[in-house]
């Protein structure tokens, strides 16, 4: 079974808001099997309804859209897309009914005769049950079983309607074949895409048949393998030794799967060693301590640390002396060393990261350009240190670093 | 001119990654009067990219595409494309030599071999530069005039590539109609919509003959005013009025237009007041620090601060007594104060912000809920603290305190 989806909106041609229902209604359906072939977004006329839904419509025989439910002018979804089945609008007295009554005893006035149109609906259709507002969703089907459901746009109602009702009908309709699209992604730091592309071209017959794709990002370079069109069964085992061919070379540098957060990763694997944990950042600027922080039931890990970004903070609060800062520069091995010490102590942590680093976009040398960090990690009074330069703009060094002082801990906690 | 716009990729199509590409396309290319009419998502296969760009092609006669330019082999979108124009692909060696010299130099190793394919253009293609990475952009055009733009998909290349290079080919093609779409947007902190609209609803007239948003964020409220189809002085007169008639009840709570970053605000404020800052972290962790440490040029007025999150360290390095916490708890207005004091004194700044609260999702009790926050502010000296109630997950919580914070420091700035 293949689907399009056409999600309908000005605001989200316009760009004002960000289309996050197309999403959520593609990861929902995959998990279903179900294939999105297409996804396309048009604005509020009526014609625009028509012709996108049409075109979908022969194309892929199943349509699902979001939005232009409401109760106001703009919202044309349910006369654009009956006008494409041939349909008359009707007005549907149950529902009016329901809608007065909901007015009456929820919000204890006689409902805006704005709101009547919501009851016209095409005639034939069947409502879809709205457990999160007032605007019913719509199934509707000619005489050759193609369909559309039009699902409203509040995200959730949106997802509440999928969820309720209109999943249930689309896994009826697939049927008992069970043909799934399932995916698994490896997520990598520290290593480049080209240079998995060489790992992965080295091994005799690649991932298999699966499909793999690159998808790199300020936290490295996530590695996702999809099955497609597999009995559900088959594309378990399909993925999983997928999964391990890739590992096989790029194990080193993966730190988990699907949506893993590194900062995570490393929270329960301090945990485990019973580990406590420090920062002392400089350009990071609180960054590092934020992505901890930022996972709950983090407080049993982290003890805290200094935001040392004046020279005379990085002295002051973590002992690192002034002359070490006058002859190394604060971008330093030196430097970022005392640093680690300095606020392991301070917080009386077992571990301590830290970075100093110059992030841009001024404060470049020829020795030092921009991009040049300096991360060192104190565990439990050893301390390593390693330069790292990192490419793109300051918001992607900061966060390349952050990702990096927690790479250098994660595999500090795995070899002792 | 119309446009549209295609976007490829599995990830999106499965809903992976939400799409921010294409709502950054068309706010940039509604600024400049041209008209997205419709917006396709495809998949990887050269099969789908070429039936999308080519019914695109076909409807608005003007595509750009993000996507699929990179070395790895699930990047098709060029000989996709190539083939819709029935172009061949050729080796183009100034790009090549380009990439390999970038590679010497900028990774001390020779290029990998996979990287070889992103020399290879479709005959015919004007290269469009990309100062942002080393996929360029295409500019391919038929002998109608028909035209397809494609543009990398990571978003930080697409947007330089489209800024620099490939708006102004388009503003070149659109003539000089000069019908224009225009926004602007006042961004409010610290007041609910619903507040607003009230205000609103006081003046004479609302805010005229012009459209009216409201985007509520973690930020605050924005407010986009927005006038279409008009030529571009009545825009920008329209706009004008429009935002002085806001303004004029909301200039409390304003602090900025557009895309106006409170830090940014607060960091130019203390810098002309000659104000140092310092922050003192507990349930936010770091994030405060982040925020204004990822401003360029933020060092000459942030010394730094430290990330109190165990009490241990708030009593270690701020000075809070255990009595105190003990008495008051954690999250309570006396260590609030304590921690701005204990932190403005020890990194010898003018202004120091301290924060906190429970973040959740555990942690609440019924005196202090999740969301309660006490927030304090050391201004040379004299101190002032809030309690806030905020609504939201523990991300939201935390970003809503950081924001606040901040906003008690604009304000005191501004009455100083």
């Amino acid at each position: 079974m293949k689907i399009e989806v056409v999600t309908i909106g000005d605001e989200l041609l316009l760009g004002y808001t960000i289309d996050t229902n197309a999403a959520h209604i593609a990861r929902a359906l995959a998990a279903e099997g179900v294939e999105i072939v297409r996804r396309t977004t048009c604005g509020d006329t009526a014609q625009s309804i028509a012709s996108a839904v049409s075109e979908a419509l022969d194309r892929a025989g199943a349509v699902i859209t979001t939005g232009g439910l409401g109760p106001t002018s703009d919202d044309l979804t349910k006369p654009a897309i009956a006008a494409v089945f041939g349909r008359e609008m009707v007005l549907d007295e149950e529902h009016l009914a329901w809608m007065e009554e909901r007015w009456r005893t929820r919000f204890q006035r006689t409902m805006p005769v704005s709101n009547r149109q919501q009851a016209l609906l095409p005639a034939g259709a069947t409502k879809l049950t709205n457990h999160h507002g007032s605007a019913p969703g719509i199934w509707l089907e000619d005489e050759r079983g193609r369909w559309v459901a039009m699902l409203p746009g509040v995200p959730r109602e949106m997802r509440g309607m999928l969820a309720d009702t209109l999943l249930p009908l689309v896994r009826e309709r697939a049927g008992s074949g069970g043909r799934v699209v399932r995916s698994c992604t490896l997520r990598t730091t520290g290593i480049g895409e080209s240079h998995i592309a060489d790992l992965i071209g080295a091994i005799e017959g690649g991932v298999g048949d699966v499909g793999l794709a690159y998808l790199p990002n300020a936290d490295g370079t996530d590695l996702r393998l999809t099955v497609r069109d597999v009995g559900a069964d088959d594309a378990d085992v399909l993925l999983s030794e997928a999964a391990s061919r890739l590992r096989s070379v790029v194990a080193d540098y993966t730190y988990g799967e699907d949506a893993a957060d590194l900062a995570s990763v490393v929270l329960e694997l301090c945990r485990s060693a019973g580990v406590t944990v420090a920062v002392a950042e400089s350009c990071t600027g609180g960054l590092l301590g934020a992505r901890l922080t930022e996972i709950p039931g983090s407080s049993d890990v982290v003890n805290g640390g200094v935001i040392a970004y004046a020279n005379a903070v990085k002295t002051s609060m973590l002992g690192v002396s002034p002359e070490t800062l006058a002859e190394h520069g604060a971008v330093s091995e030196p430097v970022a060393r005392a640093m680690a010490t300095g606020v392991r102590r301070a917080v009386d942590a077992g571990a301590a990261m830290a970075i100093t680093g110059v992030a841009g976009p001024g404060g470049g040398s020829e020795v030092k350009p921009v991009g040049t960090v300096w991360i060192a990690l104190d565990f439990r009074g050893s301390v390593e240190a390693r330069r790292y330069n990192f490419v793109g703009d300051r918001g992607e060094i900061r966060h390349r670093a952050a990702q990096a002082a927690l790479e250098m801990l994660r595999r500090r906690l795995l070899s002792s």
